[in-house]
């Protein structure tokens, strides 16, 4: 497996390759897509194996016997995040942003107070004002020049209604891995005020080299009772396409609520995630993933280097995802006249730093999940676009 | 394509066949899985290829584009139903229960009432109670041994309260295709009473050679501006496991406020099943279709015959689906020694009447997509195992 080969998009149905002209004006046949958090890469080749083997044989039919799909889902948070979990703690979802959409069905009501540490993932906010709940923007501050926690700040903006804190864990788009001691904060947090803990962990694999995601139940066990983790094979493993999810919940109380909400839905997953998914969480898997995490961290470097070798650009350094997160404020350039530069100067299709909340004024992000040479293509034409800085 | 080579499911991960043990009873080795609708037969090799070539390229990431997608909805709607539909009336959901519930949470409240007419297809119910509205039974009659409906009886049932009915066209279990009078009478119904009319339309292609499906909006155009139409490809081509649905919706207020659920709860369809739909709903999967409708209405012929000639058991003649509704009350027996002699005489998996409501308390209901040779055993193994009748 090598990653420097990756999959050619371009005509195959691709929203972040085939989508992009349409959708940020960046020319199809030049432009880099940068944007869409999907990587380039082909997935591992035992899952491939899988689907095209059941393909083959005309399997699609309704799925039954979910133990072995349980059972790997169990083992990879054991071995890879040293976290136990009981296969009837797990729930099935149709992605994760329909995961937290459900969430916040379970356990607020309308008005209730939901708090995000932005810039964050644009989708939480989005469904927390589809269902009428008050986003609650806690900002972010920043710390050697990476995003870190404001708990003194954010303490004195409560009022009392918030119900839920959905946490990014590891931030998108900050590339952050939390720490033990951060992870306890906002378990802190959360008890102070009560709140059900949203830990999204959809990047827990991707983390680089000497860093070690924590699960929020194995970072702080005195919040499990109160904590709903989501993640999934997806972002791992660059098949969000197939949409499926895992909501995993210790509480049985508040496990018996989300099920609940599953089952008037009537939600339950697609036979082929469930055929992909111990094929993904297999030894086979955890050896992609491994060599997936380095060659990311090699891009990670290229790229952050690249960039602020640039004047006025700063690239924020990631200690894991394959997000970057690029902050033009010391261009001095309105947002409209850098975001131009880089869509229609560089040619890169990246997304809109405003989308993420408060704090992302400035910014945009950049994909980083595809081969050296694109990133390498990438850092080129901003070095170009930017030349007059310089 | 010959329709006798059914795959063999056993070690698949088959609902229908791996669980049939475990749910049901009936003994793995010997058993014949006549419960779970979904049937015996390799889908059409078109849509194969286009899962094997996608996955093959490993392609799993965010789709981009439905215009294919919608196109071929579109061209199978006006070819095979004679049904005008416009691609942006077309929404997705995680099937067809999925879609029912969603209904129910978009244009009903709690405590409100949705009517049946019931025996009808057990998880209608099943969705109606888990979200707390209230079940309207109202009975379907018998004629010339088939279902009718029975508005001079319904209409005194009706207490004001009434927001939805939810009707199942072709009807799953009792194999009526209602006729174009018959839904001009459910359309004036739904006028009189004020209701939404949700039309399961699932089984739509699944009709014998010489019926006619009507799509309610086709039917009775009167009440196009209440009706919402629910169809898949899943039961045509034998791949539910996908859990992939569409909801069509004329009426702009009422597809703005389905759309809006859609949009909170995040739902939207998985790739693989958009690739796989322009494949199936194409010229070669129409001609599939055919030859899938004459070879199932020649197993319910069997099976029917079959059946009526044991003395106390009456099959209802089928119009269509796949799925025979048995009448056990002529033996005299309690259901527990009827179910038994299917169950544990004849080693058959069939499912059981009442669930599908009031009516269906002497009845099994056996799933007949599967090849004739089956069929005809199923038959010499009813006859056994009701030999003393004869
Ligand atoms: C933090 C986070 N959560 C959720 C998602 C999306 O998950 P899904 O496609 O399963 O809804 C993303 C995608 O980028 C993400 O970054
Ligand atoms: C009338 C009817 N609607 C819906 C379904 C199930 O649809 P899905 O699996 O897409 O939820 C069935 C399955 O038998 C059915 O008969």
């Amino acid at each position: 497996m090598s990653f420097d080969d990756i999959i050619d998009f371009h005509g195959t149905h691709s929203n972040k390759w085939d989508m992009m002209e349409q959708n940020t004006g960046v020319p199809s046949a030049e432009g880099l897509a940068m944007w869409v958090a999907d990587m380039d890469f082909r997935p591992p080749e035992g899952m491939i194996r899988a689907v095209t083997d059941a393909a083959g044989r005309g399997l699609f039919t309704y799925f039954g016997d979910l133990g072995e799909y349980e059972a790997s889902i169990v083992w990879w948070m054991k071995t890879r995040h040293s976290w136990d979990v009981a296969p009837a703690e797990i729930m099935t979802t149709h992605g994760i942003v329909n995961a937290v959409s459900m969430a916040l069905e379970a356990y607020t009501r309308p008005g209730d107070g939901v708090i995000l540490m932005t810039p964050v993932y644009h989708a939480f906010a989005r469904v927390i004002r589809a269902n009428d709940r008050r986003l609650v923007e806690c900002p972010l501050s920043l710390k050697d020049g990476m995003y870190a926690m404001d708990f003194d700040t954010w303490e004195g903006m409560m009022t009392g209604d918030e119900r839920m804190l959905i946490l990014c864990s590891p931030h998108n788009p900050g590339g952050r891995v939390w720490t033990r001691d951060e992870l306890r904060a906002v378990a802190d947090f959360a008890r102070r005020h009560d709140l059900i803990l949203v830990s999204d962990e959809i990047h827990h694999d991707l983390v680089y080299p000497g860093r070690k995601h924590l699960p929020m139940p194995v970072a702080a066990p005195e919040v499990r009772d109160r904590t709903v983790v989501m993640s999934a094979t997806s972002k791992t493993f660059n098949v969000a396409g197939m949409h499926c999810g895992n909501v995993i919940i210790h509480n049985p109380a508040l496990r018996s609520a989300y099920q609940k909400r599953l089952s008037q839905l009537s939600i339950s997953p697609n036979s082929m995630s469930l055929r992909m998914t111990p094929a993904l969480y297999s030894p086979e898997g955890a050896a992609w993933v491994d060599a997936l995490c380095v060659y990311l961290d090699n891009n990670h470097r290229i790229f952050v280097d690249g960039i602020n070798a640039i004047p006025g650009l700063r690239a924020q350094p990631m200690q894991g995802t394959y997000l970057a997160w690029v902050d033009f404020a010391g261009t001095g350039m309105t947002r409209e006249e850098f975001s131009a530069r880089v869509a229609q100067g560089a040619k890169i299709a990246a997304n809109s730093g405003p989308a993420f909340g408060a704090g992302g004024e400035t910014f945009l992000r950049f994909n980083l999940g595809t081969s050296r040479a694109l990133v390498e293509e990438a850092v080129a034409r901003m070095r170009h676009a930017f030349r007059d800085l310089q």
